[in-house]
């Protein structure tokens, strides 16, 4: 069985994050078999997506605009500028309804093991967006991870160094959460930052 | 944060088997940011298979041709006939080595439950198949599921009321495994199936 547009297929999918051998050929399968409009759906999804999306000239993020619908906002608090990594992390930020300032979305983290340095994640660009002369409070809401830490330090660095203010998000128990089962680096910090 | 050619794209991945809502839109951000060859390739790979995939006239797989390469191949004994409900059930009765005759590919089983009865997964085309005049015997390899079982003991009336001779893989202990780890109702059948 060498069919080589459902190979071709097969192997496009298995390239996908998160999708291994086995499931590109039960998606290829299923596609062809039963959801002939999803995949006429995602071929010209994808093709439009590559045309049309580009960057925010002013946060980075994804947008078909010169400039994305948050920072035109004329709602949004402009003194605020909030660093995240992806715009899932954005758009989970927006979920919270926690802030009303503007995004930079770095799309990215330092990572010295993929070779990834704070070159690669639009730091010179952070610079200039947070030297705007209104921005007064840059929040780091990297992930907590090694990777986030080491993103968030460099920048903070880079950031106070212009004289602006950088915060972090706070470390801490997350909600619904029994102490019992919380790791106890997150206990330690939330002990540490307790108000 | 509304963009329709991003939501588009993620909801067009969304509707993927086994690709929930987070990786839906961790696998856009993906190929957007990093990997836009490989979005143009899944594009083309689905529109190129899309247009050239259909079904082998004689065994019912997918194929590009009129009749499939597997159907075409003189080496093959045309006197057995395996009965799988996937093409990748098919593909793995080839990994095994196990089976040199020609195949029919159900694509589907019979799933009361989904309203998929015997009429809707070739049943009619596997009794003209058969009837070849050829074709001696009829190997059933739908799954060891209720509704592969359900499959299997449906065709396999139809089938020996036109006098051929019709056989189910056998079921037993998987090669590598601790009897002490083997599901009751395997060994059981193992044991009634001992040779």
């Amino acid at each position: 069985m060498t069919e080589p547009a459902l190979d071709g297929l097969v192997d496009a999918l298995r390239h996908l994050p998160g999708v291994g051998a086995k499931s590109a050929q039960r998606i290829a399968f299923h596609l062809l078999q039963h959801d002939r409009g999803g995949a006429q759906r995602l071929a010209s999804a994808l093709t439009h997506a590559l045309q049309d999306m580009r960057h925010c000239v002013r946060c980075h993020t994804f947008t078909e605009a010169e400039v994305c619908s948050t920072c035109l906002d004329p709602r949004r608090d402009a003194r605020q500028l909030c660093v995240v990594e992806t715009p899932a992390d954005q758009a989970a930020l927006e979920r919270s309804g926690s802030f009303k300032g503007l995004y930079f979305v770095l799309m990215g983290r330092i990572s010295p093991l993929d070779g990834v340095g704070v070159g690669d994640i639009g730091a010179i660009r952070l610079l200039e967006r947070a030297a705007d002369g209104v921005v007064e409070e840059v929040i780091l809401a990297t992930g907590f991870t090694a990777e986030g830490e080491v993103t968030a330090h460099a920048l903070a660095t880079a950031l106070r160094a212009q004289g602006l203010k950088v915060t972090r998000l706070a470390r801490g128990v997350p909600a619904g959460s029994e102490l019992e089962y919380v790791d106890l680096s997150t206990i330690a910090h939330a002990m540490g930052d307790r108000r």
